[in-house]
């Protein structure tokens, strides 16, 4: 991965950010800057303002800041003692806190100044912005209220956000996919489409699925698991409380003990949480009985909740939430099936996103050489696993790169980064090695020379999160289910009340096919049932009036294709089938 | 339901708890008894004694007690003093907490005297011992510890228990019944069969469920939702956690908040609790939209992990376990279309318990009459409902019976009895009716007449509780799983090392029509194979040899019905589906 043009833009987003405070400082005389980052699309800077600001404040800002740009040729940066830091900045009691903070764990205090603008600030600017940014390439976006230092308790600062690219092209394209994105706003889809349903007696990052919204998961999550029973994969059931003791052997207690949701009992003095993973579940199963070499691999999946005790202002939707329920598995096997066992996660990957209409990359998500103390394992083991998923990744025919960093400390992994239809890129499908929690929990087996060996074990999950993963997909086809995971696949729509009966006759057939079929009974005219079929997005439609009652048929329209014309009843069940089948 | 012999029962086995404690007492001098009711089997007394005893005195015991019982011949029944009887018990420091409690209470203190032995107790003997009880007809049967009131914190008494029936022949058939049951134990069972798995670290009462196991819980979960898809139910989704909000308004938390597992969340002051049940997440998927009277019938219906805070020591297997799976529904219909649903209600379960090969009796849960002020909901409603639950029972062809005073304070209810293979009684399925609930979460919906109605709600589950059920019915079974159910349909059993190409074969032939096979790889002797298949309890071996090879067939080995003779790999194919189409 080239990483040095996102260096180069976040250089100029965090410049803009100066040039915000700077804007703002001179038009509401007495406001305050705190921090100002580049963050993933441009900016922001937090103020303290004398007087509250709105949206429609923004244009006037943006012109300032555009005016001032001209003059902005080049930073002067200079260290500076904390005392003459303090000094220059006695008007500002959020910079002095920081200077007081970095000074007191010994780090060096830069002041940045341009065009008589001084700064605090450890740098990482463009060289020279009136060259270097184009006046069109960025544009303030909203204003929001943004606790100092993200603390309930500490005041409420103003923040304004700024969009910035390289180019007004680039702006340009990231504002029409932010118009599409809004379009195709999985909450505002889940409401229009009714799949799912939000109760504030339940909680925020609870949803509940409705019976569309549990169509879409139980399909896909059929799927998913369907490549896996292929491939040797066995079925187990896990309870979703459990001691805490569980989790101080995997070692997570320690380690995320504060990010789990703790349960209390009233009847005894165990404490007990929610998982917040599987695995040491399905290494419980593992050690349950005695394993030998013939049994391995030992493949077992649960599609099952885990709990994050995520903040509620951190929730939205089903992107994220606190109940994720996992397509999730576990591999046993020997160091020399890591191999041949990726080889088949990568089928199932590959053969899962192109029936999802997903384009995606690979991440080999390795150690860092210069920081072997970060991973715990064998050196020879990470040694020879990265090279088995790089031989993989290579005999493969898609996209990969090494992130060398970004291994988990217990194993190499393979993330899989897969692509929405308006250009947006998801962590979804993962796999990911463990040499820790074997050894931890005592798993072992027999091997043919009658001794106990350590099995490694691979995490998987296909469609990772179902929420997050339909929270993706439901933008990514704007809710234009294909035929196999549609809620309704086909609305039978007769056109008047003499035309029911055999309209009836039609659902029937089709739900006795197993064909999930929806009879419009409503005396409604023939335009409206049209029209509300389109709003459902449902993939068919079966118009039934006079001429179809007659000839035993249906007309069909398609909402991709338009209308297809006449079908018997048999043909139309075939047609469908086949299509569900071949998940087209 | 006549239950006279039940409570004459019940008063030789409190007589007999008398009798033991007069016993002991004889030969354990200063030995102090406490309480000495009655159970289910039986009786127990409990005990602080001088010294330990075990199992092995017991006969001791026993036999002194069939001495002394000749010379009892009536109880003498006398009111008296709380003065009197702490003087009469100044030895005994239990009976003292108890003489202290009851006169506290303002109860009516006395003694039951017999043969020179007294005893504080409120009555309910056999009225003349010698003459009404059996000496032959009770036996004692083992010692436990037990805490004094139940309470960790009191001394621990020695419990002698002692099983005890109207006649030798019905204890003997007690005693046949629970030698049955012991060999039968689904504990032993689930191990033996590798079903499922229990660990320490994850804690009691929260079972694993292994590969096979698990195929078990899908089956029967797969027959039970198949019976309510075919009638229009539809699966929804919800969380397991939820803001204890939801169970303030619907009541619960006011009435089994004590029972709840309490969440804690580390990021957010929202208190949250495990579902106890489901009923209240299904209304709220009702109330996200308007409904019509065109809607209804709406029926929901989740398998899903609802969580009741039992004490440790009442755990055991899968009898009664912490996070619990239901196969819970919820229908929301008219007053007008009880008596249909229940019709269609009656017909799931017949179908569903005459393929698990169980009788069963249906218990009509009517109100008490005399109380009517413990029960919420209109008294009209009450009325309607109960004789359309009564028109329903009458015209279905099994055998039920009206019990006054058991429904819910909610709404009267249809409770099922299943009888299992050793004539135990288990009440599994239930549906139940709901005037109340609705009301509190306000559902409505639109009628004919454009008005707001409320709809009732049925709670209906088939298997109940599915690892109850489990543990029910792999005792049923003895584990002889019906085909269907099976985890391993088909044990393929190659004779030797070049048989092993043509077991393949007809393995991944059974496997590709969706028969679950598994091929014994062994290098083992064919006699060893079959003893293991038999452990095993799966209903076919297909054994293959020189003649079958050559023959592409296999032979066929019934666990239920012996040697079947040879077959060609498609007729045992279409043998197999065929049965296990019709869950024979």
């Amino acid at each position: 991965m080239n990483d040095k043009p996102k260096e180069s833009l976040d250089h100029i987003r965090h410049t803009l950010a100066h040039l915000l405070a700077a804007s703002v400082r001179e038009l509401y005389p007495g406001a305050k800057n705190a921090i100002g980052p580049a963050v993933e699309d441009g900016f922001y800077q937090d103020f303290e303002l004398p007087s509250p600001i709105s949206e429609s404040d923004l244009p006037k800002i943006e012109e300032k800041m555009r005016e001032k740009l001209k003059s902005w040729t080049a930073f002067e940066r200079r260290e500076v003692s904390a005392e003459e830091a303090k000094k220059e900045f006695s008007w500002n009691e959020y910079k002095c806190e920081l200077i007081d903070e970095f000074a007191g764990e010994g780090k060096t205090l830069t002041f940045y100044t341009i065009d008589g603008f001084i700064d605090l600030c450890k740098g990482g600017h463009a060289e020279h912005p009136a060259q270097d940014i184009a006046p069109d390439s960025f544009k303030l976006d909203r204003v929001a209220g943004a606790y100092w230092r993200g603390d309930e308790t500490k005041p409420m600062l103003t923040r304004i956000y700024g969009l910035a690219f390289e180019t007004k092209e680039a702006l340009d394209a990231y504002l029409r996919m932010q118009e599409e994105a809004k379009k195709r706003d999985h909450r505002k889809l889940g409401r229009e489409l009714d799949l799912f349903a939000t109760s504030d007696l339940v909680g925020s990052g609870l949803p509940l699925f409705t019976p569309k919204g549990t169509i879409l998961r139980e399909e896909i999550n059929a799927f998913s698991q369907g490549l896996r029973l292929a491939r040797g994969f066995q079925k187990v059931w896990i309870p979703h409380i459990t001691k805490n003791d569980l989790y101080k052997v995997s070692g997570h207690w320690d380690k995320f003990g504060h990010e789990l949701f703790l349960v209390k009992s009233q009847e005894t003095k165990d404490q007990f949480v929610l998982k917040p993973m599987n695995c040491p579940h399905h290494q419980q199963i593992y050690v349950s009985r005695p394993r030998s070499y013939r049994d391995l691999p030992i493949r077992y999946m649960s599609t099952t909740e885990v709990y994050r005790d995520e903040k509620t202002g951190e929730l939205g939707g089903l992107s994220r939430v606190r109940a994720i329920t996992q397509d999730d598995s576990h591999i046993f096997c020997t160091v020399d099936q890591i191999e041949s066992e990726y080889q088949s996660i990568m089928e199932m990957v590959v053969e899962f996103y192109r029936v999802m209409g997903m384009q995606f990359r690979a991440r080999l998500s390795f150690r860092d050489p210069a920081e072997p103390e970060k991973y715990l394992g064998d050196e020879a083991l990470w040694e020879r696993a990265q090279s088995q998923l790089e031989n993989i990744a290579k005999s493969s025919n898609f996209e990969y790169f090494i992130a060398p960093g970004e291994a988990a400390f217990y194993g190499p992994k393979i993330d899989f980064m897969a692509m929405d239809a308006i250009g947006r890129e998801h962590q979804l499908a993962t796999g990911q090695l463990d040499f820790v929690q074997p050894a931890r929990f005592g798993l072992v087996y027999t091997d043919t020379d009658g001794k106990d060996k350590m099995p490694v074990m691979i995490h998987l999950a296909i469609a990772g999160s179902l929420e997050r993963f339909l929270s993706v997909y439901i933008e990514h086809t704007a809710g234009n289910f294909p035929l196999w995971l549609s809620p309704v696949q086909a609305a039978v729509l007769p056109i008047g009340e003499h035309h029911m009966a055999f309209a009836q006759e039609v659902s029937e057939s089709l739900k006795a096919a197993g064909i999930r079929a929806e009879l419009d009974e409503r005396n409604e005219t023939l335009g409206k049932k049209i029209r509300d079929w389109k709003l459902s997005k449902s993939p068919y439609a079966l118009v039934i009036g006079d001429k179809e009652v007659e000839g035993k048929q249906v007309t069909i329209e398609s909402r991709d294709n338009g209308k297809l014309g006449e079908s018997s009843v048999d043909a139309l069940i075939e047609r469908l089938k086949k299509e569900i089948t071949e998940k087209k």
